[in-house]
């Protein structure tokens, strides 16, 4: 029976053989075309550059909105099948104009000014800051064994990104607690506010935002990034002192909630319409940076993904989406009001693609799922090799795909180059400057063309169903 | 007897298979010591910065001077069994200070500034410069269609790089004969001078120099490398009127030459002594740059890879030899010198890894060899997937050590990201700036650790004798 088995494997094999040859040959030269088309006009970067123009694009800032209205128009332009907003709202948090700190009560080194940057949400200082001694902790368990004595205090998180990972993601996932939950951790021991350790792997004077929440029931106290450049002085300074004070203010403030948008447009499927690929990427940035990689990469890629397909033509089977998600940063709102609008209920989404990684080199593709629906996705790897791109492996898919994911969507991710991406995430660091345009335009062509062959061959049923009845 | 001959290699397998899976883990455990102290130190890039300040490190200026004497001293303390200097004579090329062009006589836009290089080698213009209709051309087919009508004129080869290449070395190669032939091909036709549209992808306002050779019996007229702005801008204006006057000058010389040195250290081997693995990279760049991706970050790799190896006392049966090439852009001058060394009789050279190609993402190795060479060094990929590597691949060396490939060393290159490339190379951009600390230090990770494997492994004799009787 096994033997009988077998040749049955390899009858179909030799039967089917021609059929998916020609198929595969007809995709590498799609791939071709798009590759060309992309590497000849630089398409992504010129969408990256003046969407860049608008400013940061932080949720529910005017910059936003220009970006929403911006985007929108180019998909417009682009002669779209369809085109439209899908209103969200988002939170409304508005950092202040000083932002200050400094070592206050040093008696080896003085005053030392120290840079800052309020985290996402954190509550104001006082009008007059803060002044208070500084205790510096590792981890929430090195914290719980000071219990008490930070009472009063500012908690100084100094737990690095840990430098020998070479996968750069997995080295802020290590670390990013710190920044998310400190506040929450320390503010149940008494603190009166937080510094947390810029996650990045160099030593600058650039604080690194992001968000962070307060726990139910407990005190929300003022969080803050301090630069690494100030966390290791902070610490060395600590190494001689047993008490030093360090005064900070700032003044964020919460207003009330904003109306904004995801931003849509789709090559409609020729035989199933209602059968979604989808390509996304968010549109929000933080505050305090162009957000040239985070994620205006992302923003550039899927429109000009979308774009080539359009100009070369390609309509698939299945309808091809691109969706700008509003405000992930601050809250993944974009994300959740497109999983969860009625505009859905008609709708099948089988794969969402999301970039979100930076804009360098695209080295793959991640798929968040088991294995065997890896290695089923596995047998696309030849399409991508002529792009550089060898990998097809496990992995998260993005942020805002997770409701998607959460209805059975197969989530999957661009995977570039990490090891510049934390230099300058959620800093002023991420400028156009440090995008390469041939290595953005790369990850434009990678996303068209998965999308593309994933809207001709759809999923079989074995991954389908299977999610769908989760 | 076929038959017989497979079980016996299938015996042979099982047999061996748990010495190697032994000696693998052996290896990968020492791939992740090199990995983690490296990422931690980032050395090479301490190595790079130390090395820029010398400044542009031509060869025959001080600055190269300086360069030897810094990186001989580098060498020394890290503490090496062997640290020698080995002479090499090298051309003396001097750029002018002034080096300048215009369009000079367009009726549509009047006089407009072209910045220019001289190309390495090249004559001086007259001092009162040369003021001559320009001839565009995009290759040496339509220069001879051309034929005599380009006498007295200056020809302006404006052949791109071919943006559709995803390998922007294969869209060099295809282009760099306009800058290495093309003043002796058009001084064929009695043209008085040329001008070469700089290899780069990017449009911007630096020259990109570089080497050019005369040839026998054909009158030497000057050489430059425009900016590719220049070069949109002249080719647009000659759209317009059919004769343009350019405007050039620049009075570089040949002085004497100069003795420099290879600068080389090892870590000898325990076994066999004389069985080197050389790693490599070249010492001097070209005059107009730091010279920071070419070939500062090879020299950096090599470097901190043989500190690596010294640090964590790993000493190999063969020896690894760190060789910092003299003068590769202007003539190879070290390659030779160091290949054609009587120190080399009594030593045999297995294998020779350059990194020449920029610090960026290492992706893999090349093996300048036949494919059954390159497949067996392809046992090694699982080494590198750690360190994201994935490619052993079919491929050129490096120029340096062409003269040892000639004696039957096989070649080897550490085969990096090349998007980023020729956005800088041989200009004023290739500066530290440009440089990711642990992009760089993953080059030299790799290269410490493949020079570490095959230190222990040798060859087998299937590829080693082959080469020897070549």
């Amino acid at each position: 029976m096994m033997q009988y088995g077998m040749f049955v494997l390899i009858f179909c094999a030799v039967i089917f053989l021609p059929a998916d040859a020609q198929q595969n040959e007809e995709y590498l030269d799609i791939g071709e075309q798009l590759l060309h088309k992309g590497l000849v006009e630089e398409g992504a970067y010129t969408i990256l550059d003046k969407l860049l123009e608008v400013g940061p694009r932080f949720a529910g800032t005017p910059q936003n909105a220009a970006a929403v209205e911006l985007t929108h128009q180019m998909l417009n332009d682009i002669g779209l099948d369809n085109v439209w907003l899908e209103p969200v709202t988002v939170p409304r948090w508005v950092r202040s104009e000083i932002e200050e700190a400094k070592i206050a009560g040093s008696q080896r080194i003085g005053e030392e000014r120290l840079t800052i940057a309020a985290l996402g949400g954190s509550i104001a200082t006082p009008e007059q800051g803060i002044t208070a001694p500084v205790v510096e902790v590792h981890s929430f368990d090195e914290l719980e064994e000071l219990g008490d004595s930070v009472e009063g205090k500012i908690v100084f998180f100094n737990r690095p990104m840990d430098r020998r990972l070479v996968n750069t993601f997995a080295a802020y996932s290590g670390a990013v607690n710190q920044r998310s939950r400190g506040a929450a951790e320390a503010a149940k021991f008494g603190a009166q506010g937080v510094l947390v350790r810029s996650l990045t792997l160099r030593i600058d004077d650039y604080p690194h935002t992001g968000g962070m929440r307060y726990q139910d029931g407990v005190p929300k106290i003022p969080a803050a990034s301090i630069s690494t450049k100030g966390a290791e002085l902070l610490s060395e300074t600590l190494k001689y002192e047993e008490v030093v004070d360090v005064y900070m203010r700032f003044t964020p403030e919460m207003r009330d909630s904003v109306q904004t948008y995801n931003v849509i447009g789709e090559i409609t499927g020729s035989q199933y319409p209602d059968d979604i690929i989808l390509i996304g990427a968010h549109l929000d940035s933080w505050d305090i940076t162009p957000g040239a990689h985070d994620d205006g990469a992302g923003v550039a890629q899927v429109i000009q993904g979308i774009k080539l397909l359009h100009e070369l033509e390609l309509r698939p089977k299945r309808t091809i989406r691109c969706v700008l998600f509003a405000n992930e940063e601050f809250g993944i709102s974009g994300g959740f009001a497109y999983a969860g609008s009625e505009k859905r209920y008609d709708e099948e989404h089988l794969v969402a693609i999301e970039t979100d990684r930076g804009g360098f080199l695209p080295l793959g593709f991640t798929v968040d799922n088991e294995d065997e629906v890896v290695e089923y996705f596995q047998r696309y790897t030849y399409l991508f090799e002529p792009l550089g791109m060898h990998q097809i492996i496990q992995g998260f898919g993005g942020v805002d795909i997770i409701p998607l994911r959460e209805q059975g969507t197969i989530a999957m991710g661009l995977l570039p180059d990490s090891q510049r991406y934390f230099d300058l995430h959620h800093s002023a660091k991420d400028t156009l400057e440090t995008v390469n345009p041939r290595e953005l335009e790369l990850g434009a062509v990678a996303i068209a063309l998965f999308a593309y062959v994933l809207a001709e061959d759809g999923l079989p049923r074995f991954i389908h169903e299977e999610y769908l009845s989760n």
